[in-house]
């Protein structure tokens, strides 16, 4: 019989589970062996390291972020409708690859992987600001809520849905996404 | 010269910074030895065990939350005052005891200390999305939110905080608690 291969892609879509489950610093090479069903020496031939690993995981949320913000809906147009674009298309990548999201979510910048991730979150995150300006700048924003302030709450908000949500059951992307925009832009209450 | 002495809030407050620095699964006797100032068998005259002394930095935090939603202001007058005044109060204690709430964030329920938390918690969750329910009941809340998927945003907006405050500088809880009710409630829009 021939032997379980794994393509690059696979390998992530597991070792991703294995760092959720476990912890990225819980989890040994060991581990990973095991969830890809291959033997403490091959798991080399698959992966150079758990860093490297981690690295190409944080890339796929990160490049989802960043792709988003190249695309023209970011650039283009009055800043208030590019930032729920944005706010948007941001829980959308939250659900999609959510594994990937929660890994980098937990990075705290104990290797120069995850301080270059940061380096790349912190990066997305002066964009948002920016926008956030702008859009207060337009007077579109209410203006007795510190932009600074609103871009780290908005984006509390977005990201807190990676501790709970679960794809199987419950509200769709979009709808999330529908909720969350009427909730940070137009609020709970009644008017 | 006498050695340095500590009382139980002392261990405490040292262990829940040693806590939140490596770790809780990260984190050894010998770790917080090492912040107590004492030798490795002395620790466990000042602390039974490491699960233990969790279960008692979980209590800081959860106490704050019950105590909270035990007050006349929680039970009494409309749903949405009740609402936003536990929303206000919750700001405040995540504030005050900032370590202790940090840690329980980030509790998977991977002992029976961190299940009980979890359980506490749910309690805590099950009563906000009565009072939520209760308010969309009087109408006093947008009825194109569901009620479950609400409170999950709002909590998330005010657990996020955690993620990135710094008591030293920035927003003190009041302003902090402004913010988040005007965008929870009333949205970062001008209407």
């Amino acid at each position: 019989m021939k032997r379980r291969g794994h393509d690059p892609e696979s390998v992530l879509r597991i070792a991703v589970g294995v760092f959720n489950e476990r912890g990225y610093d819980g989890t040994s090479m060991e581990d990973l062996a095991r969830a890809l069903g291959v033997t403490k020496s091959a798991i080399y031939y698959h992966v150079p390291g758990k860093e490297q690993l981690l690295g190409r995981v944080l890339d796929v949320a990160l490049d989802g972020l960043f792709t988003m913000i190249a695309d023209p809906r970011a650039s283009t147009g009055r800043a208030i409708t590019r930032l729920e674009w944005v706010v948007r298309q941001s829980v959308t990548i939250l659900v999609d690859r959510l594994p990937y999201v929660k890994v980098l979510l937990r990075v705290h910048g104990n290797s120069p992987t995850e301080t270059r991730a940061l380096e790349r979150r912190r990066e997305f995150d002066r964009f948002i600001s920016a926008l956030v300006k702008e859009a207060a700048g337009d007077g579109d924003l209410r203006p007795d809520i510190d932009p600074s302030l609103a871009t780290r709450l908005l984006f509390g908000t977005v990201n807190s849905i990676a501790e709970w949500y679960q794809p199987a059951r419950g509200a769709s992307a979009d709808q999330l996404a529908d909720a969350v925009l009427k909730l940070t832009f137009n609020g709970l209450r009644v008017p």
